[in-house]
């Protein structure tokens, strides 16, 4: 069961609701682009990848379902519809490089109606079979970065969950486990919405892969006691030096990684590195609603005092000077990144 | 009311179940030096000089109850309930403190059982009283260091809640407010016991100084924002290097203040440092019980999945190369800390 598909049946998007996991596992159904946008604003769907494709399914519903009657309306169609998905979350690029790919794919004079629209389909599938290829391409890179006995931290979820299939950066670690490397993670639990607790605990029960949930403030004592040997993360934009946008506390983790000479490993496929942006203090970052913070119960009480107030960004940004490597489907890209980086985009051995 | 207070009427020791709030503000009444070790163990009270106070009065109590009937059976009671005092929590070295100071406070040759009885509980209630003057203390050198207009941010809780009253890192915050200087206090949750959310940001509500509560992951966006000014923290036991053991997440806290040049001040009455330690990796470090990391819920969901283990150390030690300045009863120390720490704890000028 991929965590983004297609429905052939019936013809529509199928995603697993993730802010239901680990409680229930639910199938949702979505029928216009719309829901979809709202789907990935609500997080019913996270993780870039993942959104990625989910937005080039938006897309193909949009063209499902078009009162267009030319090809030319299509296009005017599909480009409102793709700044629709595309403002959904504005920190991960791959909603912007889904819809660009899509609206790409339909370039060009030709074509009837009815082509096109299966064209859009078509692209939408392309996109999500390639996820899960590139995610195991990144694995078998990263994976070999891994040392049996290793002890690894990992921030939020990377996992399948993340993604169409497989995951990044804990697929990294589910690829090294496949090949019989002895690994042990910790899972940095992730506030505010704990997807390391929820998603990627989850799924490393299921793989049977050893590990121990920490608060992320633990992380540092860890990296300290000289017990962990790597660090591995995804990325929902990663500019063009090499800066890092990532879950919350990522800059923190990676602080704390090279204060301990632990090699810090961002996971990440070349559809969320982003050579328009020279550096990461150019990545927009969002604030999410305050109650990711304030909703959290503990033995049965609600957290926060009544009237309390937050603040919510959900990404942050780590400088390339904390990050060892940068492990993408072509290889792993190391400093200077500006050169590396770039060769990994076009597709060139780095 | 004190957090930590003797009720003369009954002759007894009356704590604040810290656990509770801020849904429920409830009294518990002890008895028994037994009872106080196990409440110092589960936390109904926390915060180094809090539990330094419970202490005492736990060593009061022994006293009272005791059946010893001449002084040096006196003597060795105390010690031995000392010893179970001690051990309830291993980190914070006030317990120690305390249980010695009240140990010293009956050698000698002198004295009726009586006297000797009435000499600790008038040690321990001196304990208590000192403790809230030298807050006072603490917080009027500390409040030097804030200007009007300062955004800062602060980890765990320091207030009167973790000491007899008033507070240390967050009676330094207060004591600003108090002053009429416009401050920001951006309060990490603090997890896994989240006594940023639960305790802090209550006091906070009830000082009235404006806060928000943060994730702790998102400490360092805000640093790196370049939005505050100062990171003001507590300590549990500062070696006699400056190193300083706190709640779990502080070192990572004090590499993003440091990685901005944000100053990062720990806030530490004498009784906290332990210059018998020439550095920090000879702190002991507790490591509670996983529940406190699996035991969360979220939107009346479990979070970790069945199954799920977890690691908790309570405490990490933050280098002090991190640390800018430690605040004091005798005024701020500053490097070399070594010179600085034992001036402080002699009662000379730093």
């Amino acid at each position: 069961m991929r965590t983004v598909d297609w429905d052939h049946d019936h013809q529509r998007l199928v995603m697993i609701d993730q802010r239901l996991l680990p409680a229930e596992f639910k199938l949702v159904h979505y029928e216009d682009h719309e829901s979809v946008a709202a789907a990935i604003r609500d997080m019913v769907v996270r993780g870039a990848p993942a959104i990625g494709a989910a937005a080039g399914f938006g897309m193909a519903l949009a063209a499902r379902n078009t009162t267009a009657n030319t090809p030319e309306a299509l296009r005017i169609a599909l480009a409102e519809a793709g700044e629709i998905l595309e403002a959904a979350r504005p920190t991960a690029v791959n909603l912007v490089w889904a819809v660009r790919r899509i609206l790409r794919s339909i370039e060009g004079p030709g074509g009837s109606l009815a082509a096109l629209q299966a064209a859009v389909l078509a692209e939408a599938i392309k996109i999500a079979d390639e996820d899960v290829a590139i995610n195991k391409e990144m694995a078998r890179h990263g994976a070999a970065l891994i040392d049996d006995g290793d002890t690894v931290i990992h921030h939020c979820n990377t996992g399948a969950l993340a993604t169409v299939d497989w995951g990044t950066a804990l697929g990294v670690i589910r690829m090294a486990h496949e090949q019989g490397k002895n690994i042990q993670v910790l899972v940095d639990e992730t506030r505010p919405r704990l997807q390391g607790a929820r998603l990627t605990a989850w799924e490393l029960e299921s793989y049977g892969v050893p590990y121990h949930l920490i608060s992320d403030n633990a992380a540092g004592y860890f990296l300290r006691s000289g017990k962990v040997n790597k660090v591995f993360v995804g990325s929902d934009r990663t500019a063009a030096n090499g800066d890092v946008a990532n879950k919350i506390g990522t800059y923190m983790l990676a602080l704390a990684a090279f204060d301990n000479q632990v090699p810090f490993y961002p996971v990440v496929p070349t559809s969320t590195i982003d050579l328009s942006l020279a550096h990461g203090g150019l990545i927009p970052i969002e604030e999410r609603p305050e109650a990711e913070v304030l909703s959290l119960e503990l033995m049965g009480r609600p957290v926060a005092p009544k009237g309390a107030q937050a603040r919510n960004p959900a990404f942050d940004v780590t400088p390339h000077r904390l990050v060892t490597g940068i492990v993408t489907e072509n290889g792993v890209a190391y400093p200077p990144f500006e050169t590396t980086l770039a060769r990994a985009v076009r597709g060139e051995a780095i």
